[in-house]
Parts: structure tokens; sequence; C-alpha cells
């Protein structure tokens, strides 16, 4: 599948400032209702009714803990659908009487307080979708209720986890190919279910892809539709004698070609008899020609053909030849060939040959950029490899490994209290990684003076903010030793607000996907190179306040228990 | 999160034979539509229609060409949400106009065709849901009207490649834990998407599970659900202060104890003091204690505490352990502990050794048995190394690397053209283990004098069946040299007829996903021991009959280009 139409369907799936102050429209995924959690969330919930603690007013940090792909760096994805999920958020009547079935001893009371339940007292803070993000800093920061707030955290891990890990993975693959390569999202077939499906489609295309085969995703997030035909295509042809309607209009609608096959095979003949290709090839395969023909005949104006379904030099390419310039002599400009098996690089500098020997030999302008898709199993180390041995690909369609995030598949996310009734809390644990920052935060981003980042760092929330100019102590979370002064030229503040309850007064409007993929791209090329590049990769300081630092090792002394040595 | 409730709500999900000859419902995603699948299905189905091919009878193939994780077996899954699909398969109007605005150049003919569209025409015949499988064997054989089979494919792909995929994996994982264990799902937050935790869950359950965490699964699939709380609820509690009603009736209803929190503070103490205990631990962490008793309070009769929030053998287990004791006074039984971090081996065995030593001390009866959930990102190779260390675990909560299949996410399955118009077509490759085997066929599964599979044989469709005693020659596809005689003591035929377009006099039904589950422990159980371990397992043979081979390579010679020697 490859180069068509681009999609400008019903964008059902946009919230944006266009629909003003409304409710965010409820989750892509009907599947996503607030019973689309971990029973431990009812369990606790319930106990915390029980305990009367339910209304305490908790704050919780979702973040992870480690970069994707060996890698420095992410891209955060998946915002809009836990705000959507939020804005929606109620039980119906008839997941209460499944909750009921399921936990049989708890109280009339309880079923009462969860059917009363929704979002209006939580407040959301979070980075914009597709901002560059780094391990340890708050994604998003969600304050509420606990007992409701707790039920929130499986769907928005959820909702992040994959998100954000496969728009990394998108954003990697546009970083190896280069800006100027055209990126195709094939994934559907591969995905892990049809949402991974849909849901990979988005983020791959606010990663930096450029249009996606997958028609459901196209129009939901009018993202640009591509795609052909298959193996399977070609190989229904018995051969030309099939195509009973032979005619074709000239582009200019001057005239009509009566026998576009006879045209077709008179080309063949032209091209294997013409000096540059004598002996190169010799009989062409008819199935594949017929199917060729037939669908040139079908999209005489966007006629593109994978060429390897029985040999690509000598069958495929000089058959998709063969109707490109009969296309041709009728006004039309075929768009290329994609190849899905065999040495990519080489096969493709072959076509790149065989296509600049026919502008030359039959004197067809431009015959020699026809463009050249390749398509099997393709990933960052292939296309690393490509490029280092030289190829004419122009498009590159990438499924399997995209969309599984096969190379890493899951992401790590982790949804932490940190607060309760204004009181910070800490999670221990005996791998210092996995030590939870405690306290409400805010969080900031320093520019040095390339105006690149240089650093975040987490505040606790009423520290004043960071200054320009000024020289701010930043220090490693857990490790003593490492810190280091920094004079930001410019100050920026990472979480900004989504949701406030049922009030709208200072929330922030979630952007169009668009938007978020803008953002996406001109935040990769402002990080500094070394963060960004393939191999040892420069680690990303993340850092906190003094002040921080000092509380957080005073609460973990108290909380770590004293051992007593025998 | 952990051992808890058993969900006997609706099974929405399910299709039986309770319910007849009625219409499968739709697909448990609703976004399961026409519309999900490749923009490319599309234009072929264009150029078909075009070309007036579009109602030629086709024959594809659904299958994979390698087993996952290493292994020598697959177990397959997704049938029933493909046959929902295309039991359902209809275009709406929307979707139509949709396809109008990306396909702008197609004639009106073309959209009034796709309207018209359903799957009544087309067959499905079918390997079942839960059985073992092996390469190049169609899981699936799907008959119909070119055009709209071509439809089916990426649907059908995306609905069997994970489902397949997962529920190996999960039978993985039950092989390698023992028929003893306990396994619980836990993947939702780390699965690809909201689907990816839908649908893991439910092939988890077919493929040897016991239970899952995620409670939407639950209520649509019937499977039972576990769990408790998490670290979280722990750390939301500062002191026993906090909990105001602490009263608890015993379980008998005969009395009811006012101060439970008192009850747990007493027992702390008197194991502190024992003699077996006395310097093991110090002071416990009290919000720890606190959420315990909390817990306790709230759900007295399964009572499962998660012990590693600040220090497992310092604080969570002695905690737990008195919280356990106070119940025990008014007549409950607490059911045991969950470890999340850590050495588990170590923790698991100084887990055991604490609660003998505590039946011992206090003459509890059976709290030696208290069980031990373990959950710390396990998989395969992990909970091989615990089984080779010794553990005193009896359940294992897998998530991650169940669910997102982190050892290969992706499964290869292709669906391929095999016969057009009785004519057998066949797609080539210069990698052969991509040649697809042509011909409309018949699968059979010979089985051996010990009643293991022996051997899995493809004949054309109009072949005799083999028999019971005869002497059957099984050729390898593609190598000339590689064949075997068999006489089997059992011959079964693998597909079975499960859609039959609007008729429905000889369609197979969908079994219920418990019997789907019996299958597939069966058929396990049923393998040859050496097709099943973990390193360096035997292959299973997958043949054509002689017959089979010699069609597919006269074909070969047939459609392969023939070279010029220069």
């Amino acid at each position: 599948m490859d180069s068509m139409q681009t999609a400008t369907g019903p964008r059902a799936g946009e919230a944006g400032g266009e629909r003003g102050r409304a409710v965010p429209p409820r989750p892509t995924n009907p599947m996503v209702t607030p019973l689309l959690t971990d029973l431990y969330q009812f369990t606790m919930t319930y106990a915390y009714w029980k305990a009367g603690k339910h209304q305490d007013r908790a704050v919780f940090d979702l973040y992870f803990r480690k970069n994707p792909f060996g890698g420095e760096y992410t891209v955060f994805g998946g915002l809009e659908e836990c705000i959507r999920f939020i804005a929606n958020f109620k039980f119906e009547v008839d997941d209460i009487s499944f909750l009921r079935s399921v936990m049989p001893t708890c109280e009339d009371g309880f079923f009462e307080y969860l059917k009363a339940i929704d979002c209006k007292d939580v407040e959301v803070y979070a980075i914009p979708e597709g901002s560059v993000v780094f391990p340890k800093i708050p994604l998003m920061r969600i304050e509420g209720p606990v007992a409701v707030v707790q039920l929130l955290e499986t769907p928005f891990i959820n909702l992040v986890n994959y998100a954000s890990l496969v728009t990394t993975n998108a954003a990697r693959h546009r970083l190896v190919s280069g800006k100027s390569k055209t990126l195709l999202e094939f994934g559907l077939r591969r995905a892990q279910g049809p949402d991974g499906g849909i849901s990979a489609s988005r983020c791959c295309y606010m990663g930096g892809f450029d249009a996606t085969s997958n028609v459901a995703a196209g129009r939901l997030f009018g993202i640009p539709l591509r795609g052909t035909h298959s193996h399977a295509f070609v190989s229904s042809y018995m051969g030309p004698d099939e195509i009973t309607d032979k005619a074709l209009r000239r582009r200019d609608g001057s005239s009509t070609c009566q026998d576009f096959v006879s045209l077709v095979q008179t080309w063949l003949s032209k091209i294997q008899w013409a000096n540059s290709f004598v002996g190169t090839f010799g009989e062409t395969n008819q199935s594949e020609l017929a199917a060729f023909t037939s669908y040139a005949l079908a999209f005489p104006n966007s006629f593109l053909a994978l060429v390897d379904t029985y040999d690509v030099m000598k069958s495929g390419v000089p058959n998709f030849c063969a109707v490109a310039l009969a296309l041709s002599d009728l006004g039309y400009k075929a768009i290329g060939i994609r190849l899905d098996s065999g040495d990519l690089a080489y096969l493709s500098t072959e076509a790149r040959k065989f296509f600049c020997a026919i502008e030359e030999e039959f004197g067809v302008l431009d015959f020699g950029k026809m463009s050249i898709t390749a398509s099997n199993d393709l990933n960052e180390e292939t296309i690393d490899a490509l490029n280092k041995q030289g190829h004419e690909i122009d498009a590159f369609g990438i499924g399997t490994y995209l969309v599984t995030c096969y190379a890493q598949a899951a992401l790590g996310c982790v949804f932490k209290l940190v607060e309760i009734n204004n009181q910070p809390r800490i999670k221990l644990s005996e791998d210092v990684t996995k030590v939870s920052i405690p306290c409400k935060k805010r969080c900031y981003r320093l520019y040095g003076r390339e105006s690149y980042p240089l650093v975040d760092i987490m505040t606790g929330d009423n520290e004043l903010p960071p200054k320009v100019g000024e020289r701010i102590l930043c220090r490693h979370p857990f490790s003593e030793s490492k810190r280091a002064y920094v004079v930001p030229q410019h100050v920026e503040e990472l979480l900004k607000c989504y949701w406030l309850g049922n009030s709208d007064k200072t929330r922030a409007e979630l952007p169009s996907l668009k938007k978020s993929r803008e953002r996406c791209l001109q935040q990769l090329e402002q990080m500094r190179p070394d963060h960004m590049r393939r191999l040892n990769p420069t680690p990303y300081k993340v850092s906190v306040s003094a002040k921080l630092y000092d509380y957080i090792h005073f609460l973990w002394l108290n909380e770590a228990p004293v051992g007593e040595l025998q």
C-alpha cells in the first residue's frame, strides 16, 4: 500500500479551540469507561469510604522512570484521551449492579456514593501533549478526593503509557529517516488489538509520520491516508485477457484510447528491445502485467505498483514502466513503485537506474524521479543500515516494529501519591530509582544561552519560581554529590492546568492533533543533538531544588524503619 | 492487587450454544467496523469492481510463518471476534460518505456496490479457538467474492495476531509456573491501549490464567476478578488515630469488638515480645499498620496486604500478622500477603518462616499456610529462575511482560490468496519461507500410538482424507528430501465451518470462553513434551501430501520468470 489520497473527512476525534468551552467529547474508544480499571481501585475506594477518608484531598503524580528504546528522551502522548475520560466520568446503573455482584460484602451506602461520583472536584495539571519529556518529572499531576483520583490510576496509565511509547518510537523513526523522507504508518494488521492500531495511527502522526493506511484512524483524526494494492491483487489476475473494459480517456479529456491493454503491451516490447535494456529481462509475468494495467485503469491519476510479487527487476519494474509509459502517452503521471522484500538498498538503486535509463531512452521528463517506497519489516536499525549502504528510497512504510514498539513493548508509567491533606508522602524501596519524590510540585525547564533546554527542575508548590539570569542550584534528587548551578536564559513552567473540575476559568485548551504534531517536531529540533543521537546519547538532567532535596531526605529518614543490629 | 471476589456478572461477550442460531453479537470493541482496514483494501476493491472481477470466487488462507517466543507451538485466539465482525459486516451511510471523500475519482456505481456488500456469500473454515497450532497450516480459510474477502484481510489479521500471540504467552507462563500455582493477569495499565488490555484479559484466561484485575474484562467475559490495594493506599494513612470507626463484628455475629485498632496493637506487641521474634524487628511503620487495619475493617473476610511499601520483614510482615491474628480472634481468616519488589525467592521464604513461627508460637491453625502472591515485573524467565532458586510463592501476578508480549511483541499472521475461480495461485519470494502454499486445502492432524499428535498434513480439497492405519507419505512443502511415512492411529480434521453466509445449516457453534480455555489446557497437555520445553524444543512437523507437493512445484516453475544468461 502506498501513495494515495488525503482524507479531509469529519474530525470527530479532535477537541479543539473551535468548540470553545464545551465539555470534551467522550474517549475515542467507547470501551474506555470507569470500569476499565483494576479491581483493587474499587476495593481501596471502599476502604477509604468505610474509614471516612474518601474526601481526603490527595495529590498524585503520573511519571515514568526510564526513557524507552535505549534513548534519552520521550514524547508525551495520551493527555487528550485522559481529559475526555474524566470529563465524562460517571457510573451507569449497570456498572453499579456489576460492582455489587463483584463486591457482595460492601455496604449499600458505598454504591450510593459511587453512583454520585464525578470529576468536578478533580484538577489535572499536565505537560502539553507532543512535548519532549524526561524521567521523574510528572507528566501529569492529579489532585482531588483520594477515593476518586484512585479510580483514575489504571485508565490514566493505560492511556498514557502506550501513547507516549509509540509517539516516541515514531519520533525516533523520523529522526533516523531525516526530514526529506515520507513516512507512512502501515501497522494496523500487526498492532496489539484494534485500539492499538487506532491509537498508534494517531500517535505516529503526532510523532512525525506523514500518513497512515488505517482508514478508521484517518476518519477519526483527519490523518492523511495512503494505500494502493497487495500481492493478492497481483496474483488474482491470470493475464491481460481478463480485462474487458480496456478504454481509458486522456487526462485532458480530449480523446479516449480504446485499447489501453495493447498500448501497454506495445510499450513493454519497446522497452524490451531498446538499447539500454536488451537482454536484461526476458518474458515478464503476465498476471502481474494484467494486474498493473487493471489498477492503472482504475486509478490513472495515482498509479503506484507493488513490484515484488514475482521478481522485481525481471518482471515488476519492466511491467510497471510499460504501464507508466502508456499512462504518460495519455497525459497521466505515474507515482512510482513499492518494494516489499529483498535487498532494499540494491533493488531501489537498480530500479532508479532503470527509471533513469527509461527517461533517457524515451525522453520522458522526470521519469527518473519516480517515487520508490520500501516497506518490508523496517525499523530504526534497518533504516540506519540502509542510510549507511546508500539507497534510492523516497518513502518508508513502517508497520510491525513501529506500532508494537517491538524494541521495547512497554513504558513503565506509574501513578504515585505525593501528598494527602497537605501532608507530603513518600514511597520507599530497596531500589533507589523506585523511591517516589514527595510533595505537590511545580516543574520548570531551564534554557541556556544557545536556546537549548539545559535542565528540568522540580520545586515545592510554594517555592518562588526560578528567574531568568538568576543562579539556581539544581540537585539530583537522590545523589548527594550531583548538583550544578544554572543561570537560565529562559524559564518555562511545564505543567499547565487542563482540568479544573466543572469550572473552566483558567483551563488550557486541548490543542488539535496537528498542533501537537508541530509542537513535537519543533521540540525535537530544539534539543541539544547529543541527547537525541541513537547511540550513547547524553542523559538530559532532571533535578530538584535545594529545598525539595532537603525535604525528600528528611521524609525518607522519617519513614524508613530503623534496624536492630544483633 | 490480589486474591478477591469472583465475578458472576452478565456474559455479554459470550456467543454460546445457549443462544442457538442467532446472529453472533457485534465485536466486543465497537471500533471494529468495516472501516478498520487499510486503505489499499478499498483501492483494490475498486480496481476489482472496475475490472468486473469483484465477484470472482477467491480462497484466502490466514496463517503465520514462525512460532513466537523461540517456542515450537502457538495457541490460536481471535476467531470469535472475526465471526462477530463478518456476521455484522455492513457499511453505514457515513462510512460511504467518508470513503467518497478519500477516493474522489471513483465512480458512483462503486459506492452503490459498497453500500450493498455484506458477508452472506462468504464462508469461513477455521481451527477452533484455543487449539495448539503450527506455522504454515491455515488457521482460517476464507472463501467468497474476491472484493469482499479482500476487505476482511486487515481486520481479520488484526483480530487474530495479537489474540494468538498473547494466548500463547499466557500458555507459556502457565507451563513454566506449573498447574498448582494461581496465575493472575495484572496487565491493564501497561497494555498497548484500552483494547490491548481487554483482549489480553480474555486471551490470558483462555491460555490458562485463573483471574484478572481488569474489571471491564471481568464483566464482558465473566472472568474471575482479583485485587486488593496498592502502595498509595498504604501511604495515604498517617497513623492509627485516623481510624474513627474501630468496631468489628465477630464473623459469627455473636458479638462486636469495639476497638479493633487496639486489638491489632496488642497483637503487634505480643509478636514483638514472643520468643521467636525478639529482636528481629523494631518499631513497624504506623502508617502501614493503620492502612492494613483499615483495609481489614473494610474486608475482614478477604484480608490480603501488600507488605513492601516500607520494609517487608521489618514492617510489612509483622504488621500483617498483627492484623491477621486480630482477625483470627474474631473468627476471620486472613488470605495472605503480596510482595511487589526485592528478592522474591528470599522474601517469600522468610515470610513463610515468619508465618510458621506465628503458627507455632500462638497455636493458630494453618497460619503457616498463608498465601503469598508475588508481582514485580514477572515473566517466563524470572519464574523459571525463582523455581530453580526455590521459593514459597503461591500465586503470580503478571502484567507488563505478559500483556505486551515483551519478549516478542508481534506475531506475523498473513492472509494469502491461494485460489481464484478454481485456479490455484502462488506468491513467490526470494525467501523460500515466504512462498505461499497454493490451492484450497484441507488440513489434518495425525496422531500416533501414544496419542501424541505426530504431524499436521495439508492436502488438496478434493483428495481423499488420510485414513487410520493407512501408510501416508508426509512431505515438507519446499524441501525435496524431507519426507516421512506415517501410520496414524487417529485422524482429526482441523478446519471446521464457522460461517456459511446467511445459511447456518452446518456451521459449528462458537464455544464459550470457558470451553476454549479447557481445550487449550487439554491440548497443551496432549503434546509431546519435547515440543513444549522452554529451551531448544523439537519442531513439530508440518507437511503436505505428495499430490499437493507436486502441484506446488509445478506452479512455482510456471510463475517464476526465466532469467537470460548473458
